[in-house]
């Protein structure tokens, strides 16, 4: 439970709001890199932390993600002509490069100097991973390019997407962190899922629906470790890591199988985008495993057409299955994996009101993400933060039997930790 | 005309409202019976007076009205599992049970307490008349279940239906208290009205478009007595009881035909629920007066299929058809006794703004009963209000003829008054 | 750049702003003639600077146009029945005519004087020019009907429609007086316009992008010349004239072609009517012409059918066309002269921050407009505003070219006043 200033603190991620300004010190995942196909593509309109921008591909490639509304008289650079290195707006003409440099102003004198004052604002983009990612924080603050593991392995090792979620996202980003959910929301699912199939795991989440949860920092966020029953020597561990400020990692069901982990980005208050990420350290992955992928199953969706939109959404009650429910095909009536969570999490409200909930042991993860993002607020100004550093990222979830006298970090050591061209570890 | 704080003082309904406070201490109208048609059910959502809550039947058949939201972290009960006499969130498995209490909380420790700590806000509920009541007040104040006359008859003798108006609850109402617009909006349809057929009153209502009102206050609202010519020396009069806080009884036509009734109950500030009752006292309805009511004749609508929202509604105009009003098949170009009388209150917006209106004598009824209205806001903790009592309900409208020298209240008499097991007076 | 009160102070356009004042000076164009085909005919809705009323023709050919909600009981008299010389609202048969005097009140007492109390806000209109206008402001300041060239022509000289435009009035008027974009926005467009064929203008146009811009203030408002070079010794001047408050007059092209012009009248504070004429004022427009008005070509749009709103729109992305951007067939991917400004002045939000543009050079005409409507405010209650006297109405803007040293009011002289009967001045 929250004061109702905590939660504003934690939700509200707009230009001038402290959380807005602890994001923006982060490179952030901002389109998927197949939605600028090549030089002088369709540009694209972006919203990210509440600010409205547009995407675009110049003629040699560069990527530009510019204020949306042009500088002059603020008609939307949508319309523009993305030609001859640069996206020129359809209003007036002024056409600007992917630095946001007016280069040229055809609406006013040749020999104006006006153009060299207008600097239309504009975010430096890589691409890395599949993915076009932005920062948008101090120039002069800016850190390396993320080097989650996932964003560094060849393309055939790696599939990524995104879908829009209709809700603030930190519930989303809550149901990343909370390993408690599965036990029950995707309870008669787990076997039919890509990821977890032909492990034991599936048989201790199911066996044991009550983790008992220890929590510690990392330097890029926290080690979330859920204990469950296996046997009368050991526990089932599933540790989930957390990266600041936005990223979680799955918890992998056997090596054999891939790994997945989130992205959880704000567009605005009210909505967020949902990145899902399969990946595997040593190996490409499969044909029917990207089929199952694309066709929007495990951690995937189906979309609306023309959209990233999910084609189970609140208006259509996420195509709930009262039979289906009833006969145990679906713990929720909702059918797949993704659906299952953000349907969940939708139906909290667009923004969740944490002054009403009542939070459980089961909760030790979710409890002290909020605290330590409310934590660093205090320190925005710092040349460093958890999650900024690549060596912070550079780590891994795992699934162990420890006996039970282990300490859970101590007894996973290494398998939390990325070692490029080794194998995970996971039971 | 009501000054700005009056009309906001009858119009908000919410928790903190003094009228919301007000409403809450009677049994309100909540779901068709129909819509918990068994044990273990689907869950439905249900909003009342502001407050979003899910209603169930459980195992044993009991009926469940909690608040929407699990206590733990806030996600939509709809999505639950109604199973062994509980209600299961789908996100952690918490389970409640009709009353609220968390019967099981499988996401923590086997030994802990926690659970004994939660209750999940839960209003008690009953079935009667068709209809599943509850009461959302203090249980201490907590009076008898209603025993208005539609609601104690067998099943064979009632039809409820209900339907969304998409407008604040007081102009429903006073559309149901006022007797004057029945000779004008439904002046063509009088006649093919089945609650109408083969009475005298019909004459009185188009010869005499100009009643004359008295209006008295009664234990449980007000008699509402709407005088007209017959003849020389009578009076035809329509008698409609108010009945605290939303209930009306239309005067009858003929004591062959079925009486009608109404309960206008807040959704929200801007919806309602409008509840329509046809009922005979000491008969059962005939088949093709149940197929009228089925299709939706008379007060009751037509539905978008799989909502209770009218076919007919703002987002088409309520099927305005001119050239029928040209051709005086309707009055105001709209189909249907009930659609002519909400497209009209709708189209007053939301909430109509009653500092603009310019009221006349025959408007009695509706200043009394805003007035009753206010004066009761004073005696919120009464043990006693006005329509809280069975015997307040016990009441029935009429339409008689009386010589034009005798007052109303008095010539009508025991016709206001329920007897049970005998005939309504009507001419 | 505007201060962000100066925005609001130039689009807030309700009863109790000063803009709203403003306006309520000038004679308002309210409705196509078309909309009231007759007497008795079929009530419409209007909405103007914030205000909801309703039209009718009653059964004389009078046009009223009242308060849309009765002063009853606040229904809407959309739903009334125009029928005998007035609007009789259908909720309670109270009736009025076009002055907006009740002149019956069936559901009162024979001998009530209540009637007589009642006035209906009704605004006078007068018909001409294709146009029902309306005056809405203090009766004892009403000017004279205004005489702009297009209202006073024969039916067959002059084509008229409306359009519904989402964005507040001021951003959608800037357009019409910013002569600059038409070098870009309609670029690949010129040619096919037919108000544009078969002269040499638009050569100058496509050749010279960065018109200098010269402004004067006129009677009426503004008078603003375009300068372009056309050859060693002559400018190509395009002379606009904005007639307060909300004309604009296209320069012509040829004066074989039909002239045309503008009017940008405020719904409410984030819709308003692009009213489009085209006009010759010594011939009548010819079939070819009419067909293409018809069609939705030049200035005109084709609609959703039912409406006066576009068939290419927001909700749509105005039929974006990417190819057609490529292939330059049109400038900014949206088909038709019309679509291509409407938008763009769209995509700058409902109401355009004026707080964030950068203006130059060639925003000067829109620069001064924006001047000169702040500083009528002061005059506020002055007998004779700009614009409002026919005399000021009574100009034509101009396409002429002219040697390099002549100043372009005193080189454009006569051709900027409208001289009846007689041709106007176009290169």
């Amino acid at each position: 439970m929250l004061t109702r200033d905590q939660n504003t603190l934690l939700v509200q991620t707009g230009p001038d709001t402290p959380m807005g300004r602890l994001f923006r010190r982060y490179w952030i995942p901002a389109l998927l890199a197949e939605e600028l196909p090549g030089p002088d593509c369709d540009p694209v309109r972006v919203k990210l932390l509440g600010e409205q921008l547009i995407a675009f591909r110049d003629s040699e490639g560069r990527i530009g993600l510019l204020d949306e509304f042009c500088s002059h008289r603020t008609a939307s650079l949508y319309f523009g002509r993305n030609e001859e290195c640069g996206l020129r707006c359809a209003y007036h003409g002024w056409k600007y490069d992917v630095e946001g440099n007016c280069v040229d102003m055809p609406s006013e004198p040749a020999n104006s100097k006006f153009k060299s004052r207008i600097k239309q604002k504009a975010y430096p983009c890589v691409e890395r991973g599949g993915v076009i990612w932005t920062y948008m924080g101090p120039p002069e603050l800016k850190p390396e390019v993320p080097e989650l593991e996932w964003a560094m392995l060849g393309d055939g090792q790696r599939f990524v997407s995104k879908r829009l979620q209709e809700s603030n996202y930190l519930q989303a980003m809550e149901g990343g962190i909370d390993s408690s959910h599965v036990s029950f929301a995707h309870r008669f699912n787990l076997d039919d899922d890509p990821m977890h199939s032909g492990t034991e795991g599936n048989k201790y989440l199911k066996a044991d629906t009550r983790p008992k949860f220890e929590v510690a920092e990392s330097d890029g966020g926290l080690v979330i470790g859920a204990r469950r029953n296996a046997n009368d020597e050991e526990y089932y561990w599933r540790i989930t890591q957390w990266i600041m400020p936005w990223y979680t990692i799955i918890p992998p069901f056997g090596t054999h199988n891939p790994l997945g982990g989130h992205a959880w980005v704000p567009i605005d208050d009210t909505t967020c985008w949902a990145w899902s990420i399969n990946y595997h350290p040593t190996r490409e992955l499969r044909e029917d495993e990207l089929a199952a992928m694309q066709n929007g199953d495990g951690i995937h969706s189906k979309y609306v057409p023309g959209t990233y939109r999910p084609l189970a959404n609140k208006d259509n009650d996420y195509l709930m299955d009262r039979e289906a429910q009833r006969q145990k095909k679906t713990f929720s009536g909702i059918e797949g994996i993704s659906a299952q969570d953000f349907s969940l999490q939708e139906s909290m409200g667009a923004i969740c009101d944490r002054t009403k909930e009542r939070l459980g042991t089961s909760d030790a993860g979710i409890i002290l993400a909020r605290r330590r993002l409310l934590a660093v607020l205090d320190d925005l100004e710092d040349e460093s933060l958890p999650g900024l550093e690549t060596e912070h990222q550079r780590v891994r979830s795992t699934s162990i039997l420890l006996p039970k006298a282990t300490p859970f970090k101590e007894g996973a050591g290494e398998a939390l930790h990325m070692v490029e061209g080794e194998d995970f570890v996971s039971i």
